[in-house]
């Protein structure tokens, strides 16, 4: 939007519909340019805050009118520059809509608005011994993993983002109001929408309510450290571990360089080695079983050490060290942005496709490290940049290119969990072919003016 | 197709693509012109068998050509007319496509034709220590479960069919290729259309090739039966061994009036009171841990008696005699058809659903039995109809709206399992109201002259 004064006529209409709750305010606009990631910022031209879905199909018709790009914003911890305006317009932040509206326990389901966070609705199930089985680590709000169909640690055991959805309310480009699914725990009626907005980035239309399924919380938990002379064996160890049907809950790759990070920014004085961590969920007795089949297993895959933590401590620490990885990277290098690499292969390639990596990276002269959700073939190159330094970020994407031209050529994808944004776009065509086709009919379908957080997923 | 001289020259057409696998045979019209269901038969104009992919692609430019509507079909166990060509037209029968092209072991996915069979996988799977978790009961292809989006007992632990879709190579109404995915376990990449085609009965286009999701045989398997005085009795237990976290593999209510079937088809001899079958999977340890866990919860909740099968013999005819329970009916009641309710409700809501049901069943005077993956929320009502008495098709209709209105009324779906087809299609428009509009633009979008399956899904 380049023209003062029909910006300025269109911030007025929103005041109409919004009051108070709309922004030009140059430090606000700064605050939603940019995400997590090494992508370069750009300033909405308004930021608003609704308060319920009909705000939002307000400020939907209002920028229909405008012809003016609408993005949703959740906690701005996308790593792919999905909340980044570069086409201006309006920018959504969810950070009023952030109630847990009801908790069903018999029904195994909670209704939440987007913005409530990962943590915000951890603490609430664990009033009910329930708990929500995705994980990405960082804490990001429900509405934005479900824009970028998020997945983590616990994803070998419970599914990702997608399976947990059973129902969104969502406004669409016309501003009009539908739901996506029901209540019930399954459904083969009608088409699939659940699925096609989940991970559509807000290209489809913004979500102002979210039915997600929850579980109990496992009856006991064990994790474990188990530590390799090399990242192959680590890998092969995982294979194992699945082939004998033990039903680990989390599986993850952490290299030395990641683990050295880690012990500098968590205080812990982990080996520094190629390390599987691991947890388990069951009962105590079905848990001792696995617990010691699978220590059998990972000697037998030349595992030098296998550590286990029972208690919740323990437990806790190991974890957050695990979740703060990026951020111990990041902490670790002042001045410097993160690229994370996101791709995913069928299991049997992952050897493969982390040696590949590797020597990428070293090739670089780049530093990074390796962690990685191992049981679902899903790994991230964490490589530490000078933004400033257009040679460093070509360096980077070369790596990110040729992770990824491995990933394809052995039937994986470009993106595991983190999403298209405007990093992944290039490969889409690469990795869809045909089939970007019909993502683009359905694009114009259902927003034929473009306007949905345009130029991402979709060019 | 009304036009003899038209139609002889699409055969003609098709024949120059597939030799002698283009028929016209009156048998073999009427054999593809219903399904397993009450719904009237239709007959098609032309049926075929293709071979591979470019044969399917070939049939539908033809279909384009000569605008006739194309029908794909795999076993025809279709319970709500799904197959059943009312506009004529071309079926496709994937019956020559049966080929499973690939088990990949460590990567738990295999490659197979649509025509492939449930009962076919499962032994091919065996050889590997693997299996494929979706068991819809009846023996159907995986084209037409994917079609329907299948699932059945074991869905409540393992999930549905749309779960279990890694990819799909997928004949478009252009006859273009696509692939709907790729063999990496997750993916952020674009838009789900693994999901969307998942569930489309057709109506978006022809599947010829499904990669799949395959898991190890569990370790240890039990089962049981659970004897109670009452259905309401048998879904409060349900709903107490969920919430205590025991993970129920299968877990079926079968009501009196269907064991007595059952009893009289499989040659058992259940007491002939409402019943849960239930199963359980794990290691041995766990699972003696969760049976006991189990028995103590059903005691609690007015369990009259439970019996446990722990070899294997005993534990197929149980189940043996839960999946003929549809074809028990059918066996005992001789020239009738049956007439197969496939509501899911949130679980809170089952007992209540079911009791309606039953009201509904006694006052129709029909007779009927109730079977259900009530874990999921998802019940069968089995009526036994006679189809030439339009009394009792409507009576029928009329006791399948009070229950599809039950359903949507406290949140649930019209089809848990079956599919919309031509039956459930007069509930689209109260169970998605205004997302009924998005599914039509999505159909218009891929489909814009209504040759796939038309009149199927959407209107």
């Amino acid at each position: 939007m380049q023209e003062t004064g029909r910006r300025m006529e269109l911030v007025e209409e929103l005041r109409g519909v919004l009051g108070g709750r709309v922004t030009v305010n140059e430090t606000m606009l700064e605050q939603h340019s940019s995400d997590e990631s090494y992508h370069s910022p750009h300033l909405p031209d308004v930021v608003v805050f609704p308060d319920n879905a009909e705000e939002v199909s307000d400020i939907m018709k209002l920028a229909a009118r405008f012809d003016v790009p609408v993005v949703p914003y959740g906690y701005g911890s996308s790593l792919e520059g999905s909340v980044i305006p570069y086409q201006g317009g309006i920018t959504i932040d969810f950070a009023n809509m952030n109630n847990i509206l009801e908790v069903r326990e018999s029904d195994f389901l909670v209704r939440v608005q987007p913005g409530v966070t990962r943590s915000q609705l951890e603490k609430e199930l664990k009033k009910y011994g329930l708990f929500f089985t995705v994980d990405p680590g960082a804490d990001a709000t429900l509405g934005g993993m479900a824009a970028t169909n998020a997945s983590g640690t616990t994803s070998v055991k419970y599914g990702i983002m997608r399976d947990q959805v059973l129902d969104m309310e969502v406004i669409l480009a016309d501003g009009s109001i539908i739901h996506t699914g029901s209540m019930a725990a399954k459904s083969s009626s009608g088409y699939n929408l659940n699925g096609l907005f989940v991970g559509s980035e807000g290209t489809l239309g913004c979500f102002t309510e979210l039915t997600l399924k929850v579980i109990g919380i496992p009856e006991h938990i064990m994790a474990a450290r188990a530590e390799f002379a090399t990242a192959d064996d680590a890998v092969d160890a995982v294979i194992a571990v699945m082939q004998a049907g033990i039903p680990v809950a989390r599986v993850e790759l952490v290299d030395e360089e990641a683990i050295k990070q880690m012990n500098l920014y968590s205080e812990t004085n982990y080996h520094e080695v190629p390390t599987l961590f691991l947890e388990l969920h069951g009962n105590e007795a079905g848990l001792q079983h696995d617990v010691q089949f699978m220590e059998e297993i990972v000697s037998d895959m030349n595992c030098r050490q296998i550590e286990f933590e029972t208690d919740t401590a323990g437990r806790n620490k190991l974890w957050e060290a695990r979740h703060h990885a990026a951020y111990a990277f990041i902490h670790n290098h002042p001045g410097r942005k993160q690229m994370v690499t996101d791709v995913c292969v069928p299991i049997s390639e992952l050897a493969g496709a982390v040696k590949d990596a590797r020597e990428a990276v070293e090739a670089s002269g780049l530093s990074g490290g390796i962690v990685g959700h191992v049981g679902d073939g899903n790994y991230h190159i964490l490589l530490m940049l000078d933004p400033s330094d257009p040679a460093e970020i070509e360096k980077a994407d070369q790596v990110n290119e040729r992770i990824v031209g491995y990933a394809l050529g052995c039937g994986g994808t470009c993106t595991g969990e983190h999403g298209v944004g405007t990093g992944k776009q290039k490969y889409q065509e690469q990795e869809h072919g045909e089939s970007l086709r019909v993502m683009r009919k359905i694009k114009r379908a259902l927003d034929p003016d473009d306007i949905l957080n345009p130029g991402k997923i979709i060019e």
